[in-house]
């Protein structure tokens, strides 16, 4: 089971991510990031491994796809904000984004 | 090339689709449908099987996806507005919705 991140984890886990592109939402507890591609088989390839990672973990994102360009939004629903499942994930899409 | 949707295209070719769950967009010249399925991997699969259509016919959506659901805003930034293509692509997707 998830659960909500402590203020500890926020400061060693969020903190590289928030170095690397991803940012806290302003409206609720959650990490958001735009990813940009060379095309639309780039964008949604990356889309695709993200998306078999997410299944298998069982934990999906919000995302938002136009062309080359991939806007994604982390949070767990079950415990209302962040939770260590949205830092595995989001470290993950960074690594398939390479 | 694509042309902006004449006036009589609309009639013929807007109706169905609008009849079909599609509404246009309050902002601009788009026709927009939300898609809901019965997990993730059944809304990924539809979002899979419509990208490898809108890449054949270079046409790409405007879509959200949060777990089973797919929100779509289709329009062709080439033109300002709506085209053939958009209506060729929500039929389309439609038929891959089943």
């Amino acid at each position: 089971m998830s659960e909500h991140l402590s203020d500890t984890a926020r400061k060693t886990t969020l903190t590289p991510l928030l170095e690397n592109g991803w940012s806290l939402d302003e409206t609720r507890d959650a990490i958001c990031k735009e990813f940009r591609f060379g095309d639309f088989i780039e964008a949604f390839g990356f889309m695709t491994r993200a998306a078999i990672w997410a299944e298998k973990w069982n934990h999906h994102p919000e995302w938002f796809n136009v062309y080359n360009k991939v806007q994604v939004t982390l949070t767990t629903h079950d415990v209302g904000g962040l939770s260590a499942l949205d830092v595995k994930l989001a470290r993950k899409m960074d690594g398939l984004a390479g």
